[in-house]
């Protein structure tokens, strides 16, 4: 509500309390909203990749897409929905800019939500991995041919897919890392 | 930096800085122990579960197991080092518990390692779930063929496993949140 950044000759304002190191708390937030961004743009490029990455097989005619199958299907609402998220949480951080009062309690959700998103992120690029290790060195005990040989751009573009969403996760980690030291610089020694 | 509501009149201690609330840090700290104690146990049973599972087809006499899968062999890694992180941050949690002045230390280094905890946990069940479904389903636009009718038990114990996995996932985000209000309760108002 007061910040006492303004006005330091009014005896009223000094009296209540202030807000704890506010320049140190403005470039937290600063970077993270450049790391929301981060998150948006490995997003999108982690989707638009995969969304393009279908492919024809010449000899059989045979159309592959990542719709045919679930964990992929998994991966791209994941992402949406991570995409989604670090935008409105970064127009929310830059609205906070300017009111030092509400970062803290900005501070504590942003943790809460980080931490679901994080634990999608993750597990979606796991899932995603998982099932294109399988396309590309097929598994013999189980009987499942490799199948990158045939689909070589849908796996090239496969790789890059999961090359931006596991940069996506780095940089969801490094969210809630930079949330954890940012609460705890608030806390008095 | 001085709360008034411990002994106001001894004018010595008012100089000194206490600690924030000491008695809910400690209940902050039990649930802490508690949980940990829940992922090392989600932990063993996932990998006791996989480990066990493998199955000889009767009539073809091939033997499945989970070193068949690649995505498999990481899940077992990951929930091994998960259980070794979480007894010995259960032990650290209450070595930590008669001394109040170590414990803020030690919230901020949980939320960081608890984060990556978080993103193994999370990715390693992704991937051990997207390949078994692969073996659940097969995939007809890939040519991959179901496994589990003809090996129910090693489907059986993956889904155990998994069971136990998402479990641990779930505690390791609950981890997360409650070390995050545990840090944010230290915070004067």
């Amino acid at each position: 509500m007061a910040s006492t950044t303004e006005k330091p000759t009014d005896p009223e304002f000094r009296s209540e309390p202030p807000p704890a190191a506010p320049a140190s708390i403005v470039d937290f937030f600063q970077a993270d909203i450049a790391l929301r961004f981060l998150l948006f743009a490995s997003s999108l490029v982690a989707i638009v990749v995969i969304v393009t990455s279908q492919q024809t097989d010449e000899a059989s005619h045979k159309l592959v897409e990542f719709k045919d199958s679930p964990a992929f299907i998994y991966f791209v609402t994941a992402f949406s929905v991570t995409g989604l998220y670090s935008i409105l949480t970064a127009l929310a951080s830059i609205s906070v800019l300017p009111r030092p009062d509400l970062k803290l309690k900005f501070l504590l959700h942003f943790i809460f939500w980080d931490t679901l998103i994080l634990g999608i992120v993750a597990s979606a690029t796991g899932a995603a991995g998982g099932v294109s290790y399988l396309a590309l060195k097929g598994n013999d005990h189980l009987n499942w041919n490799e199948v990158c040989n045939v689909y070589d751009k849908f796996c090239r573009y496969l790789a890059g897919s999961l090359a931006s969403a596991l940069f996506g996760s780095v940089v969801a980690v490094l969210l809630l890392w930079l949330s954890a030291t940012s609460i705890h610089s608030r806390i008095p020694k």
